[in-house]
């Protein structure tokens, strides 16, 4: 069990240890996607056995986790023209055309989605030690998602954590801290397909979202108490040199923070602006989860790539891994 | 030059010649990507050699092409809170925390997109023959892109019509309609590569993008005069079995249409309501065409999942092929 | 107490006996709103003694009462540039010019608004007869509230029920239906210038704002229990020839509704589309109620324009009452 | 004519003559409309002579003047059902009970509008002097538009600058700047009922909006050349000390402006954050206009309430105009 000490102090510990600015140089825009090469791209291709491409995006709907925290809603989908339209003759199209069309108003984390590096700030600071203001309300001017477009393939790694070390073999409880030793006890229960290199996309199952479907309802998903990343697991991400990372959760990190202070999501606050670590959130790994126990086979390629709006600092995204 | 006559004799003769309706079962929702499965996924995965992912996605942003066409606005990016608040004390955070939020009011079929099947119907009939009052206000109850979420992926061939047809070899004139001899002809010009199988998903070059660039401006990109598909290709597109074909234009088809009468969108007409094809447009494939004809490889792993919106009629989405 | 009988038999009584189809012509697109005039105006705006005016509207914002239904959201503010931007040098205009602009995104019936005639319809009939396809994705091609925009200025009158009829003289509970009989008892309560008389607006306070208020959230306001007007008091609505009425509260009519059977909104489905009177809607009589039981005068100039969004169904107000 | 200095020399003596900050003590949220009060409304309701009401607003719809300076859309209205879904049968409501729903999206600034008083600062100073960094992603936490919901009511007075200065007795050109000595002239030839009083609100035409129609579009009404006015009549507006002015323009002003320098909204930046004056634009005085040179009366009551979006730095209106 770690113990962590107050927050400003861990903050500063973990600053001290892990941050990356200017590894890539002073113009960087990808942060730890540098540790991803075409090579790796083709080696995580290889990997491909059976064709089976999963989906790991949420529907995107109104029906969906936000609950209001920081203004976010569900995704509203409004319909300009309909079949019912066009039912009704209502659309003065010839030779029998019809046709429906639909517009979408969404924030950009409402569901599956990318956090990218212009999101957090520490002390004022931005990925490589930009002022924040960089973001302003255009969006950000420097490191926007679409920076980032196509730099999200690569060797995907499912560490089903909530099947390893849950007690029903299936979920972790709501305020559960992964620590480094629950992700490697993990891999080492999932063999060696597990195994995290430098340039991995690591995906962490939680089942939270397993709990939200049996339960009927999102309920406290979106900024309650659920499990995820201890902030003691910081030196792993960084010391794997992985890519990205990301989990089935709301907000990837463990909620309650594990600090008595009034606290904010201080593993992004190291993760994002200090070490450039692009961070996932609401993938829906059910369906991966249960193919990899199937086949026992925890690698796979992985195109997660956002939709790259111009100046964002997060983005959706349909993640799909191909076994 | 093919010969088109009298538009409702051509959609007749269409309708008779490659309605698909019931080829898949009464509950099919997947159209003509049921022509691609696992094995050919497989097989396209494994045509990645240097494993350069290369993304096909416009930026989505207010200076897009979007024009007004049946309301169609570029896609407004909002910032809930900004980089800029941080800086000003304006968050209310502890311990040096700040952090920026964005939304996006946008049509789905803004940038990038895949059309849906329930985005276009003959004479009041959407995929399948279903009534097109299946979609309503609500959106498509039946063939919502939902269902399509992890099924755009397999071997992508690229046709560089501009560069093999274009007389600069580069790009396509406005109002150029291109027909099976010029697919044949291409095909023939790229090599092997770039034969079309059951199952492909097809890109077609046309170059009008580099055109935009080069003037500077969208100009009448959105349902303006195009380059694109004649209506006889109907015949190719049908018969090669392919699971989706997508251009590097707005509307897909050539435009003027190739008819006299008033007229609108009538390949669409037959390829999405009674073929079952999804359509692709505003595919932006200038690096694409670009690293083809560098190593002569026309064909790869494309992966091209939309967003998963429920019930739309279309969706954003950003093809990455991987080579 | 009145006894309603089954559901379509009320509704087919109704229809028969309140129906105003062609009463001004097959073109109308006023309804009720004709019994009010340019003299009806004139003698309002000399009620007018001390020149308070009182907003009757409720701020709109991302706290507001809705709660999903319908699709109906709380007003999302967006704000494109803002002060934090100016302060940190992030605008680039000349000579200290700095400024904020904001967006904002809203069902027309988010807040305090006025249904349209557009809004309802009786066996696919609209007002005055037409067909209920004349409202399409295009919005209201005959009735949109544009029509309407000069013409809610007249008397308004207040009848506050909750002061009156309510058992702690301020307040109606849940489901408390009102009938003509307590329409009386309040005028009679309140004297002379609550007299209801043709081409009035009348407001009808239920208090449940106030009792929204005392609990510190919105709980059930939206689409729940609420007090409201009995069906039986369409006979009271048509014979005064009032031209609009509104209450405080979501949705006008009691809830639940007066029938056991499956039913939504049966006063309404009279109201508007046969009757052609306007109904508003979470109009906020708090202060005005205060004010008229301060100075015993309940009849007052009534500015109550709605914004006129073209084809709308409904539209946000802002009513002032003068007195 | 007047002469004018250096853009910043004209602000700084502008500033000098002309900042009412403190003047209503330091928490004021008003500014100028503290010289309107319910002895001026109680004497502009009685006004009223005829009971004519003249809406000033513009409808609001995709075809309006926006053309995106400051990231402005005109507005999109989506219906979220509609009556098109009625006929087909695709609500499932009971008793033959139908209805449609409708949604928009658009700036507060898209139509006819009040400026408030965190739109524009003076070298990060907002009204009253407070620091600019009130006004965040939030919006306006200190002088948003709610502060004002019933405040916009009092005696208005028609300058018809067109009419009266026009040298066709119609309209003024782009460009012209209208000056104290044309303000006076219109005063003068419109007689005694137009007089300008403390307290009023002041509508100046200058029929812009006359020939945008007459042209058939609104080309660059909006952040084009445009009749307006001038710096010079800061004085003026800040001298007769009245509540708020409104132009039928897009900005108030007269464009270009009247300096050679780079220069933005220069007399905003005065009018705004140092006197406190709430700005109207694009109000549609042309039937107003017609109406007040027919019968030779230029005041009216003015009823022009904002919708108080909460944190608003600008909100639409339907000012009404009751003679």
């Amino acid at each position: 069990m770690t113990t962590l000490g107050p927050i400003e102090e861990e903050l500063a510990k973990a600053r001290a240890a892990y941050r990356n600015w200017g590894r890539w140089g002073p113009d960087d825009v990808l942060g730890t996607l540098n540790h991803l090469d075409d090579a790796k791209r083709a080696h995580a291709a290889g990997l491909v056995r059976r064709g089976r491409a999963i989906s790991l995006a949420l529907e995107f709907n109104e029906d969906g986790p936000q609950r209001g925290f920081r203004g976010r809603i569900n995704p509203v989908h409004y319909m300009k023209d309909t079949g019912t339209d066009a039912a009704a003759d209502r659309q003065g199209f010839p030779h029998g055309f019809g046709g429906a069309d639909d517009h979408v108003v969404m924030p950009l984390q409402a569901g599956t989605q990318w956090d990218g590096l212009g999101h957090i700030y520490d002390n004022k600071r931005a990925w490589n030690g930009r002022s924040c203001t960089i973001v302003n309300g255009n969006g950000d001017s420097v490191t926007g998602i679409e920076h980032m477009a196509d730099d999200f393939v690569g060797r995907g790694v499912l560490l089903d954590v909530g099947r390893v070390v849950g007690e029903d073999g299936m979920e972790l409880p709501d305020g559960f801290a992964i620590t480094e030793e629950h992700l490697r006890a993990t891999i080492e229960a999932q063999g060696p397909t597990s195994s995290v290199r430098r340039g991995d996309i690591v995906l962490i199952r939680t089942g939270q979202i397993n709990r939200v479907r049996r339960n009927g309802g999102w309920g406290e998903y979106a900024a309650g108490a659920a499990p995820g990343m201890s902030f003691s697991t910081l030196g792993w991400l960084h010391r794997t040199e992985i890519a990205a990372a990301a989990t089935d959760t709301w907000g990837f990190e463990v909620r309650p923070y594990e600090f008595p202070d009034p606290c904010m999501s201080p593993l992004h606050q190291i993760a994002i602006p200090n070490m450039g670590l692009p961070l996932g959130e609401m993938f829906d790994l059910e369906a991966l989860g249960a193919d990899c126990e199937a086949d026992g086979v925890y690698e796979f390629l992985l195109v997660a790539a956002p939709i790259p709006v111009t100046g964002a600092v997060g983005a959706p995204v349909n993640p799909i891994a191909v076994k």
